[in-house]
């Protein structure tokens, strides 16, 4: 694997084209926080096999377009040459590019939208990469998560765009349960599944699958910790009494994977305590999940990814310290 | 009074026992701001009499299980030891503890919620405070606000939890006032005194007279200012012809109170342009009460504190120097 | 007309009424980014106008008074004098004072509420600058909207208050667009001058001809990127689809004219990138602006130069330098 990664790199270090893939594939591992063009092929799969089994070939298509426009961006704009290499002004593109066809009906204004949304994305990940600076913490996927509430709370104010599947527009409501039997293995499994492949705004196995491939070939402990955190999130979701089919389409689950790799293993080193705080962190970010749901429900927008970026912020910003060694 | 304190602070420095003890008694003083577990022990009584008096024996209950939680996870995470002996990582998990069981109906899965937003509010703690650091400006109540509105708003999702004394949904809608005859001097003084007791969620006189006995054992000017914010606060929202149910209950005062301690005894020394400050903040944040119950209403949840901690940060950000000898 | 201001300049600083006047008529040119004397002079002018020809003589009014007020705030809170003398602390307030009569119906209430606002939005800017320091980004307009927000936002809650043009309570709901026959000219111009003169809450050709007047003596560069911001937001906000009735009464376009004078020449040395830049930003502004009238519905306010704030922070955290002569 390192062989072949090295060729590669070679290759991309002689010409100006591959660089340029490479820094894309990049961009789309950077979803999950891996900077590795492999992961990034095996990312793009799962993503052109979730939108090709949903028969939504412009959701694939928005997120490979954003990607590109963004790394252009980065380019014109003169970003942080070690940051554009590593995918860091294309992961939150891909999402925009990805989830504004997925809310909206296909208008041929979205792609504009997507145009302009992958080009500010990348100036709001340098703004934000920026602000956070005096505190060490990521930007994660706020820029992502802004600039789509944006551009998709616009849609209602502008005929040439509108929401297909945007939530309806209402006021915060008990939620009256449905009897729920015991929780069947296969809705279980499908729920932790899904959980991994919303990540990129899918319900897909075969999509997971490829998620976790190209976790792997990375990290292993990613690829553990997302499947731990899928796992826990649907625990949890479940024994609090979450909707069933909200839970089985991954749907309260896709924030917790991202809080859990996060803290797991992208900003500590992996350990025991470690993964008890990462724990801790991902079963509050159901709650989290479910709290933005209610929240932006006068708004008809969906919550995104921002309660792994809430919950991840609040749980990095103390930096504490893992290292077992270290006394008080 | 402070031969009585220093027995004490010898007797906690020899026993882990009483040293848990007086971190947590400090935790509910600080809810307050004030570093003293005699305080803190008329607070606990203030608490325990306001929970047994309403019938609601699980409010006081949740804060006593919060505080004990907030002290552990604090010393799980090694937090500093000066600030975690000050009570500092405490106060919010106190409100938080007092809160769910106040808005939540008595299910089960409340003393989950107890527990987890007792712990996740020692980390929000720690990182606001981390965040702030470079404005030097304190976390306040913020944790605590941030932490129960999700735990609140997650509840619409989850049959698991329900709220039995949360705010209906509701629009923006222009308040028809009913004819309101000349004020009567117990309603003032009922509200002046709630204002008092409502920090700590209820509105109960002899929890009031008790906090107001905690405040002035540690700092007469803090119970000076509490009066006066209360008193300012009423008087205020009867002039711009606020609810009169809602200004007796307390409900327009609590956070205005917190303001007047906050601006008038905490962050600066006290004095008269110093009080002519304090008193802005304590009008203002009667406004800010006003809006955020409205702005909050389609999510029905109510706004807690959040008014004095938007006031206070709005007039501790300039960082005022108020001493009389600096001139510009 | 530079010898005129060094008269002028000459004259203020011997007399205290004289350098008092100078003070408020720059904090009124700020609103727009220019620190000087005649440029206040023809924006009040402009403001005067608008005021009279519409019959709501209460606003001009409301805009004085709170520049004064604010003015004697920051002189009683001993903010930096460099700073108070090129009118920083006045332009929040000027626009706090526009909003409040031209929202609220003229109860006398009114004007203790714009007295309040202009002496707490002196407090907010202080608090604001101090809090943007670390990235060396403007407060903008920021204090200006969250003042008069929570301001407004209260008056629902207030009997002694109320709402005549506050926009009516209303979820999110997709708009329904009626026929749009080809864009007239005449309604193009319109839209255009009325997007200037809305920065000040006014649809006016005569008032925007006198604030790109007030623009173009002391800056060329500033009035040709507020007519082409106007220009560019009026053109986006058709090409997408917005109600024509908004468009033309100016209420897509003043927040992006803002945008486009801040980016365009406040922050950067005007040029070819820094245009291509602002351009950005000001078609972002559009969308920006849509986003917040929908976010914004349920509480129903309005979203004041919000969008224009948001934006512009997004395009100037990063700090791009557009020295053509840098390299990376």
């Amino acid at each position: 694997m390192n062989k072949l990664l090295s060729a590669w790199e070679a290759a991309c270090a002689s010409s100006g084209a591959l660089r340029f893939i490479d820094i894309n594939l990049r961009g789309i591992g950077q979803v999950m926080f891996q900077d590795n063009p492999l992961t990034g092929a095996l990312f793009l799969a799962a993503i052109g096999w979730g939108s090709y089994s949903a028969d939504v070939p412009q959701v694939a298509l928005g997120g490979a377009i954003a990607v590109v426009v963004a790394t252009l961006t980065a380019q014109w704009l003169r970003a942080d040459r070690a940051a554009l290499h590593s995918g860091l002004y294309g992961y939150n593109a891909v999402l925009v590019g990805l989830a504004l066809p997925t809310f909206l009906a296909p208008d041929p204004l979205v792609w504009t939208y997507v145009v302009l949304g992958a080009a500010v994305s990348v100036v709001t990940m340098l703004g934000t990469a920026n602000a956070l600076k005096p505190w060490g913490v990521s930007a994660l996927t706020f820029p992502f998560v802004l600039i789509t509430w944006l551009l998709l709370l616009a849609t209602y104010g502008f005929s040439g765009l509108s929401g297909s599947e945007l939530p309806a527009a209402d006021a915060a409501a008990p939620y009256v349960p449905v009897a729920t039997g015991t929780l069947a293995f296969g809705d279980f499994m499908q729920g932790v599944l899904h959980s991994i492949s919303q990540v990129f705004l899918k319900g897909s196995v075969v999509s997971a699958l490829l998620l976790l491939a190209g976790l792997a070939v990375n990290s292993l402990a990613a690829a553990a910790f997302a499947v731990g955190g899928a796992i826990l999130a649907v625990i949890t979701a479940h024994l609090l009494g979450a909707e069933s089919e909200l839970i089985t389409a991954g749907l309260l689950g896709f924030s917790p994977v991202l809080t859990a790799i996060a803290l797991g293993t992208v900003f500590h080193q992996p350990g025991w305590r470690v993964a008890a705080y990462a724990a801790l962190g991902t079963v509050f970010t159901v709650v989290a999940q479910a709290a933005l749901n209610v929240a932006l429900a006068p708004l008809a927008i969906p919550a995104l990814t921002a309660p792994f970026v809430l919950v991840s912020w609040i749980f990095l910003l103390p930096r504490q310290s893992f290292d077992e060694s270290s006394t008080q």
